[in-house]
């Protein structure tokens, strides 16, 4: 049913186009109430307007606190216009309705950017106008809420078209996206206490996203899909993309991927290269061009279409390499001005620059039907005090090194992951089999293929323990030298000896990283 | 600070254990406010009471929709104690302090999954409650919020250890609780509005879960993780466990998988196995037994500690079978008496009713650091009016049948998929490859190594087109009869005529699966 406005109630943390409204509201002679810093802003802009401390004839106390808390007002907003008792009651306290609501909230996720003054931060969180949107919500038979600005041309739409009125569908519309906010504003509030009281695993977790962008489609054509973000000082996802194509879903989400992995070299240049949401190629090196050839040639054919990330600027050098290669995104903390010039031949390749991207989160989070599982992230690669030299030959300190590096990109590796590395780039990854000898043998085939001279002498890393000795096997005939793995097999002892026999090096790191 | 109770406000749904705190609250001659059930249930069990509107001195009204949004109830939260301003304020009023709020929603779950009429859902959305629990949280240093009857020993034992008096420790941790709740519960109602208005992708999107398990530990041992639940009525998973070991993180993402799996099975009997979150076997057949040994002989080696889900119900040969493999998780629909003594026998597997696990969701959620992708679900197959038949030979309406199978099967396995298919059963699966043609060599080693006779006549299917020759060509030397795939490669004319040199079928279906 059509509701007509006669009275509405503006209170707004964002001032800005305002008077897109004002316009409409005063051509249909529409009362308004307001306060404060919103009932300045709408006598500036020359509009006449009651004050609510005025309407309830209650002053407002406590700096401001408690002004909206007031029965005239929710009265105003929650009674059923076509429930007689309710008419009644709002007449014999004289009360009218109130027929609009407009209220935003002063953005949290800037206060606690902005702030790190807790008694600050709290004064923040807005009391009374999260009671009002959700009451006018609640009553949407009845009453509009709006609640954001960008809402503002549909609204004076809205109202122009149906003379001065507003009918239910487009009051239950705005009331979804009213109670959206209110479950979005709590769970930056919640999520904010949880932080500071270091609560990984509250009573009631709340996911909050803002939709950032509307994606082409998602994982696969005939899917929808959209991307949202919930990161604190609004800026977006920290991903700046100076050129090619919009980025796709399946972009997205081996871009997150090869940023995680990026992450995990804090100190080491890098090249991380990601097709399908899992490594094809990492490598690290004190020169960023010999980085970004090392981790091509691991697997130059998946490569191929596949994500590049660089924590390193872009040279016209690495341009130029690059375009020679058919990649979709490549993900770097910079371009050189040339480099940039030279990348941009290549219409379609999606170039972003990191430099303003942030790991944040200590929890990652796996959501299914109904229900999602929320765990620590896997942040350790191991312990050295803990690690066992279980035969008879021992790493040296610099093998001990590149063990690290390697049993960090098997972190990352969907399991079963073997990872072979030789100079501190991987040379063949095998991901994402139900059975480790299956890994082994891809890790073996992919360097075969394509750098089997690095066999020799590689180091091969393993997720988890191996159940018998035949993958450790496969990997020693082939010329693995050291394996690092987490140990516990019940077969421990075979596997050892097997690995002495070849007067090969292994390690046990007493650590596990499935990864799914 | 500590802070001493003088003065409570009570407003509760769920009336339980109440005399837990009424004791405790009489003990420190704590003066209690209340209305509506719980003022009734307070005079009950004998204690002294105000009610609200003898309080305010504002009668409620509208069947109680305005009854505790008062100034009075307002100023007596929020007011800071410390603020010589706002005592005054309050003096001038005669607003007493108010200390300790309790309040808890009645269930809003509750009310959707009981009650089809919208308007019955509506008017138990609840404003004034949300108001005071978010008003007394905001002001934990001064004031206590109690949301849940499971904190009551717990306030109980904070006043008695502490002689009347609350630490800010405790207020501020349940202050986090309480935004946790109003989070959570206006998450259920946007996303009940999101649900009737089919708005799949709103402005503001929220996940939430109440904490259901705490598990022994994450994808790895070092990792802390809980699983979280939104749905089924407040009653759980819908998994019912009926022996062996706790569900771990690893078990719940194989059982969703392989739910999921399941799902897709409406009319067939049907068993999938999962390890490492893909499928690793998968039959369909009349008979139970049939389907259960053929997705078992896929590959026996890998579904050694894997997760078994049957969509009928176990009997006692099955059982028997089952009780020699070494498996993690066994789910049925159901099992029989004799077959659930077998199955105890084994003491670590564990046993899981599914009868009462349904599928809900049109979305699927992909959360990374800060931000999600939200997309529709995969929920087609192929349309076969889409079907293009672009070899010579044509598959029969049984093949087509049998293609549809194995197509489905490809949307399930990790990209790049491919799957070999013979008599509706899995012979051979290859998952998770950044190259096609890898997959291909995997799918084929593991039917060459377990059922190399199926390999003959056997049906393929890829998750993507094949961008070169070589994939369908080591397929079809291996003895594939039959490709379903989504074709659209540039090459597509040479790999058919590939096909049609080995007078093979193939059948393009216009949708592409990947799955990550």
């Amino acid at each position: 049913m059509k509701q007509k406005i006669k009275t509405a109630l503006i209170s707004v943390s964002d001032k800005e186009n305002l008077s897109i409204i004002l316009k409409t509201l005063n051509k249909y002679k529409v009362k308004i109430i307001s306060s404060g810093g919103t009932y300045k802003s709408i006598k500036q802009l020359g509009y006449h307007c009651t004050e609510v401390s005025a309407y309830t004839g209650f002053k407002e106390m406590l700096d401001g606190r408690v002004k909206t808390l007031h029965p005239k007002i929710h009265a105003g907003i929650l009674h059923d216009r076509s429930n007689k008792k309710h008419t009644q009651e709002m007449t014999k306290q004289k009360f009218p309705s109130l027929d609009l609501i407009i209220v935003n909230f002063y953005p949290f996720q800037k206060i606690i950017t902005n702030s790190k003054n807790d008694k600050e931060i709290i004064e923040n969180i807005d009391i009374g106008g999260p009671t009002m949107v959700r009451a006018a919500a609640k009553n949407f038979k009845n009453v509009l809420i709006v609640t954001n600005k960008s809402d503002y041309y549909d609204l004076a739409n809205e109202i122009e078209k149906n003379n001065g009125k507003t009918t239910l569908n487009f009051r239950e519309y705005m009331s979804s996206k009213a109670f959206g906010l209110t479950a979005y504003y709590d769970s930056m509030i919640a999520n904010w206490f949880n932080q500071k009281l270091n609560i990984k695993f509250p009573e009631r977790k709340t996911i909050f996203g803002r939709r950032f962008k509307k994606l082409r489609y998602g994982e696969n054509p005939h899917q929808k899909s959209s991307l949202y973000i919930n990161d604190y000082n609004d800026k977006g996802t920290g991903l700046d993309q100076l050129g090619g194509k919009d980025l796709s879903y399946n972009n997205y989400n081996d871009i997150f991927t090869s940023l995680e992995i990026l992450a995990s070299f804090k100190k080491n240049t890098a090249t991380v290269i990601v097709k399908h949401a899992n490594p094809c190629g990492v490598s690290i090196n004190k020169s960023p061009i010999v980085s970004f050839n090392n981790a091509f040639a691991c697997d130059p054919i998946s490569a191929f279409g596949g994500v590049i990330a660089c924590n390193f600027k872009i040279n016209k050098v690495i341009a130029l390499k690059l375009n020679k290669k058919f990649i979709e995104v490549i993900l770097a903390k910079g371009f050189e001005k040339d480099a940039l010039n030279i990348l941009k031949q290549k219409k379609n390749l999606r170039i972003v620059d990191i430099s303003k991207y942030k790991q944040k989160k200590q929890t990652s989070i796996k959501a299914f039907d109904g229900s999602f599982l929320l765990q620590e992230k896997d942040k350790s690669i191991f312990n050295k005090r803990d690690l066992k030299f279980v035969t008879k030959n021992k790493p040296t300190l610099l093998e001990l090194k590149e063990i690290e590096f390697a049993f960090n990109i098997a972190k990352y590796v969907k399991s079963n992951a073997i990872v072979l590395t030789n100079n501190f780039s991987t040379i063949g990854i095998g991901a994402g089999q139900p059975s480790r000898l299956d890994s082994c043998k891809i890790a073996l085939q992919k360097a075969k293929l394509f750098q089997a001279s690095k066999i020799k002498n590689s180091i091969a890393s393993s997720d988890a323990f191996f159940p018998f000795a035949d993958g450790v096997l496969s990997l020693i005939s082939a010329g693995v030298r050291i394996i690092v793995q987490p140990g516990g097999s019940i077969r421990d002892q075979e596997i050892v000896s097997v690995a002495n026999k070849a007067k090969a090096k292994m390690v046990f790191t007493g650590v596990r990283h499935f990864n799914h």
